[in-house]
């Protein structure tokens, strides 16, 4: 059938696997070798200095400066641990009870019966017990929300470990400071993306010996997996966002605003929460998202094709065609990350934003020849794909269409957030020019790009639903999905590095170093500042084609064949459900208010009452601030995630399986746009900030330097930014996935025992 | 058949139509009485003044004064006049191109034949032929822009015509005052519901000579009048809008921010573009608003009901339901009216916002009794309506029940709006206090106020929905819109005051009146702040179910059965219509933000550069602002006003229907919500900031006064709510309902000659 043996599938997918984890450990041992100890580098020894350091060049030669960022650098590290140890308690206790949760729900749809049932999609053999998938469901969906947590917990150890480094390598030149970020940003990148494709992988194989020939039963408890990555995705995402903002708008208002000292001002006392928060929200949280993502799109590809062709023939390497394409990407992500590390050297500011900007042209050119191998070899020239009731028959070619368009759209989705967010082109400017007239313009001008940035990606997004569900209908979004997330590792790689490079900065500052250092961290900052923005649009732009395939996937599960706008029933679900990202960003933004209103105020008491601290004589009280962040966030996560999550049982055991249709469909084509816009105004924001301050051109000059009034306007746009882009913002593409995997998950239960209220009326 | 003979009803209407108009002019007089002359007032002589004066208590004795509001509100009109007929001017020109569309669009469906066809619904009966449908449609479009065009100009008169004696009356104390604001408003509210009414009632009737029996012609024919009246509220919406904004956001920029002077100060250049522009906006374009969506809710009824069991045996009572809900409604605001004017008083500044909240219940309380006898009387006890197919059976009481739900939830989210803009409550009050931290918290909280305001109105809309749609299909929904528009001219009434009382405290600040005059003036402003956002609350909300009921018409009438979104021509139409309210915004704020920076431009030059300016002794150049704020907002006026005429075009001549129905209900969906939190975020901003400056209470005081770091921050607040509360927000429920209506007009086109695209490949 195909021309890849089932043999070479079980071969090729771990070991594809297995070379991203190397390669992942090998860039780690790379960063490493930039040590971070007390010994006096003297010469040409340890750490490799064979040019001067800026130090030396200043005549300044203060080598304790390596100890101080060892030091800061140890209570970040330190910081970002306990935060992240606090919320895995609490994750923990919601973890157990939602596991308890799905076994019973699941476990109840056919009274917890242990004797086979007749399978659903084809009523001539004989699948496993329902009460069977619920317990290998809650399983998948703790092996999810384990490697789920592990992603995000490694990419912040990562990245703890890098900062200082990357800060001490800025002494050297911008281009050896660019290469540390990028290394420890790809080390998060390769790790994740190959852990995900290994624990599914296994996972799969070890089912599969219960399971046997049940593929139907198999893999719709491996859905499991993907609803356990996701929920941990939400936590991560709003309790991280939630802290690292609450801190920075704190540090901001108070620092920048009233006290006039410098971004990461060793003397403001919020300033340690602040570098922590970029850890546990960007990196951690994002890196829970993005396996969140990869691991629904895989998820709901399997699903929808295991009652497909493939699945009623057992065809076990065109069943694994969603995995051998991750597994593909991880190499071609390889090839293309050595191009920025070694067959290119960035040495100059400029370069920084093209060699990033490449990364993504290189990755998804080369893996527009992977899909096509891959769609040759392991896919049988034509199959046949579940369409709602109908069988739809689908060539390969066909198929590698649906993979290709989605890896576009997320490369067209990338280059439009880098034209409205980077200070390089003339949106960004504009924003920055109406800070002449003050704060209120510019927030005008900042909203109204973000609604306009949305355009072009929703028509990319469009098209590729258009294409993908024409041509192999949900089958074809899921691997579009999928398509968009196949240079995961590359798109991590550059999005990790933003967070890296700003830590560094705040390290430099906080270690007093010479302010040329700073100026290095900066332009590899603003330039990160895109990239996070970039990594923010390809989770939304996947998390819309996922969210359409999961919904597909529930649909089909739950027996429905039509959601037809024109019933009353779909209809208020597409209406309240296009309001919930509405009520969950009021929730976010307003939390991140609360908590950063709290830190104002103790950071404003300890400017007041600490004798010394503006003069640098005495020490501020960082762990109170800390400790504030840790608090808001633990308390604020609750009321966003429990709307999230509960939003789907309310709707489906109230108002049953169309309703929740209406629901999903609604949150997700109005989610998307809020999603986008807002991380797009924040990142636009955040750089017409560093556009006035870096000062660059004659117009920027024009609006600056720091502390003028077109620069304060552009400080208050930059702080108005933060929750958007940082919390509320990418938390709904994980609000619209998770909705939609949980009601997959849970949909035999809705589809059996739903509805109660129209029952009852 | 039914309690009411046709003979009844034809003269019931106009009779109501009629009482109308005589107590719109009965109000008109009464202000009126209010002499703006330049004879002295002596005793109790013309003006009838009993009490002192506030000037007379003061001993200022300034007589001088009334001469100088005359020429002020002389000044306003004209700018106001002379706008509105540059506006038309453009607009008429669109009317004329799109009057030849319609006719050419909708005569080519049966390649202007002219001999009779096969009815649609009723393949027994001939019906009349395309070409003529055609006709009467362009003629019912002319119509319908005719009535919108003049309802705004009215309002606009009569709006221009009351401010300066408003501001008269307030020296006498804020009772009168507030009785001269509000029977204004009253009869802009009385005068459209009445024109309205009698307008489409005649053209019923005379169309009807025409076509005789076939009802199904005659009613698709007169949505024609429901799309002029809507496309003309767009052009008035947008421009008015972006007209009011710029002058206001340019003269608050450099009045209040940079020069320190007083809101309305005289010697601010914009100001007299400020005032006329709240004339012009807030008046006309709300005037036109809400005209258009009485007349798309009445055809939406009308065309629905023409193919049920009314319109096959032409029972006249029982078509004419919603036109007779309508008169009612008339009666009914009218009784309401007397309770603010006649049957209590207003003393006190505490009494204003409760009065007008009485308005509201009193209103609604009295409309159920009206709706209750109105569905005895003129309803069979059984009919049967139009179902996408199928015919379903409805109770008299079941329709009472669809109007009901629409009133209340009318009242809900009036009541939820004045919750989330009146800054009695602890919202606006957070908002406030946010400022303590800057113009930053600010934002972020009120962005968070404006998402979590849509909760509430949301779930109304959607329970109006289900039990409309439930218990008469689309029909319900369209007469739910009907429930909640019924009491539109107390609605209006309420509305205009706002504007009506701001532009009279611009006129005591212009006229150099004492600061008392000034307080009292403000006070009746607050009040108009809220029940401005309550007008766009109840204009959304209706807008909401006026679109479904024309995308439910527009489905029947292109004869599509189910709106599937597991298709993707539907799906990519959802979401592309979800994103089409963000362009639109983008491009209003875009446009505001833009013409107030020219505004900012010429009022810092004309400072600079006039002499003896700042002092008071030289007079601005009024004029230049004016131009500039005419010249911005008809041309910015031409892009979104293409964007929302030409998508539905675009897409059903391209995509075809289905992926049309997708764009109506995703620019429906997602609308509604940005619409609410848009406009009440606004209303939010500006009563926080008036908040600060009336200091009623320990806390506002210390917030304040006017010119401290927290009322600076409310300003940018209040300064950035501007565009979003009075030019993105209420333009996008017009975006939402004439999308709609066009889509119902020219349905039978899309239906024969649409979805090019698809036909090709």
């Amino acid at each position: 059938m195909t021309i890849l043996s089932d043999l070479g599938t079980e071969i090729i997918i771990p070991i594809c696997a297995l070379v991203g984890i190397v390669f992942s450990l090998f860039q780690w041992y790379l960063v490493s070798q930039v040590k971070l100890s007390l010994e006096k580098p003297d010469g040409d020894s340890k750490n490799g200095f064979n040019e001067s350091l800026i130090e030396e060049e200043e005549g300044i030669n203060d080598h304790t400066v390596v100890q101080k960022c060892a030091e800061i650098q140890n209570a970040i590290s330190e910081g970002a641990t306990s935060f992240l140890f606090t919320e895995y308690q609490y994750v923990g206790v919601f973890m157990v009870i939602f596991a308890v949760l799905i076994f019973v729900f699941l476990g109840s749809v056919e009274g917890f019966s242990t004797s086979s049932k007749v399978c659903t999609y084809d009523a001539t053999k004989m699948c496993k017990p329902a009460l069977l998938t619920a317990v290998f469901s809650t399983v998948s969906f703790l092996l999810g929300a384990v490697t789920s947590v592990i992603s995000g917990f490694l990419g912040m150890k990562i990245a703890t470990y890098a900062n200082a480094r990357t800060t001490l390598e800025a002494r050297k030149g911008v281009g050896k400071a660019f290469i540390v970020a990028f290394r420890s940003g790809a080390v998060m990148g390769f790790l994740l993306a190959a852990n995900g494709l290994l624990v599914l992988y296994i996972t799969i194989n070890l089912f599969k010996i219960y399971y046997g020939d049940d593929w139907e039963g198999l893999f719709e408890s491996i859905t499991g997996y993907g609803l356990g990555g996701s929920s941990m995705a939400l936590f991560g995402r709003v309790g991280g966002g939630i802290y690292t903002k609450a801190a920075d708008v704190g540090a901001d208002l108070v620092g920048k605003v009233e006290r006039n000292i410098p971004e990461d001002d060793p003397r403001n006392p919020a300033v340690i929460a602040d570098n922590v928060g970029d850890n546990v929200g960007d990196i951690a949280g994002m890196g829970s998202d993005l396996f969140g993502s990869y691991a629904e799109s895989s998820c709901a590809a399997l699903v929808v094709a295991s009652i497909s062709s493939f699945g009623n023939t057992h065809d076990f390497t065109s069943m694994m065609y969603p995995l051998i394409v991750s597994s593909v990407g991880i190499l071609v992500c390889l090839l293309t990350t050595l191009f920025a590390t070694d067959f290119f050297e960035v040495k100059t500011v400029k370069q920084i934003e093209p060699t990033l900007k490449y990364q993504l042209i290189i990755s998804t050119v080369l893996m527009t020849v992977g899909i096509a191998i891959v769609s040759w070899i392991a896919l049988p020239s034509s199959f046949t794909i579940f369409n709602f009731g109908a069988q739809k028959v689908v060539k390969n070619w066909q198929l590698f269409l649906c993979v290709g368009v989605g890896l576009w759209a997320g490369l067209i989705i990338g280059f439009v957030t880098e034209y409205y967010t980077s200070n390089a082109y003339s949106p960004v400017q504009d924003v920055a020019d109406s800070c002449r007239t003050g704060a209120a313009t510019n927030v005008i001008f900042g909203l109204a790009l973000g609604y306009k940035s949305v355009i072009i990606p929703i028509f990319s997004i469009a098209i590729s639903i258009f294409v993908s569900f024409s041509f192999a209908a949900m089958y074809g979004v899921a691997v579009a999905a999928l398509g968009m997330l196949s240079t995961i590792a590359t798109g991590l790689a550059i999005d990790a590095y933003g967070p890296i490079s700003d830590n560094a900065g705040g390290i430099a500052e906080m270690a007093g170093m010479s302010h040329r250092i700073r100026e290095r961290t900066d332009a590899l900052d603003a330039a990160g500042n895109t990239t996070a923005a970039i990594g923010k649009g390809f989770a939304i732009g996947s998390a819309a084609l996922v969210s359409l395939a999961l919904f597909g996937a529930f649909v089909s599960r739950a027996e429905i064949t039509t959601v037809d706008v024109l019933t009353p029933k779909v209809f208020i679900g597409l209406l309240v459900g296009a309001m919930l990202p509405y009520w969950f960003s009021a929730m976010t933004m307003k939390s991140v208010g609360k908590a950063a209103l709290k830190m104002v105020e103790e950071v404003r008491r300890q400017f007041n009452t600490i004798p010394g601290l503006m003069e640098g004589t005495a020490k501020p009280d960082y762990a109170t601030c800390v400790k504030i962040s840790t608090d808001a966030s633990i308390k604020e996560m609750i009321p966003p995630g429990a709307l999230v999550m509960l939003t789907p049982l309310i709707v489906g055991i109230l108002f049953g399986v169309e309703t929740l249709s209406g629901v999903l469909a609604g949150s997700l084509v109005s989610g998307v746009q809020i999603a986008i816009s807002a991380s797009n105004t924040g990142g636009a924001w955040d750089n017409a900030k560093k556009y006035i301050e870096a000062g660059v051109s004659e117009h920027a000059k024009s609006l600056g330097p720091k502390g003028s009034d077109p620069h304060k306007a552009a400080v208050i746009g930059d702080t108005v930014g933060d929750p958007l882009k940082d919390t509320s913002g990418p938390s709904l593409n994980i609000l619209i996935k998770l909705m939609a995997v949980e009601s997959l998950v849970f949909a035999p239960f809705f589809a059996t025992h739903g509805g109660l209220l129209f029952k009852i009326f």
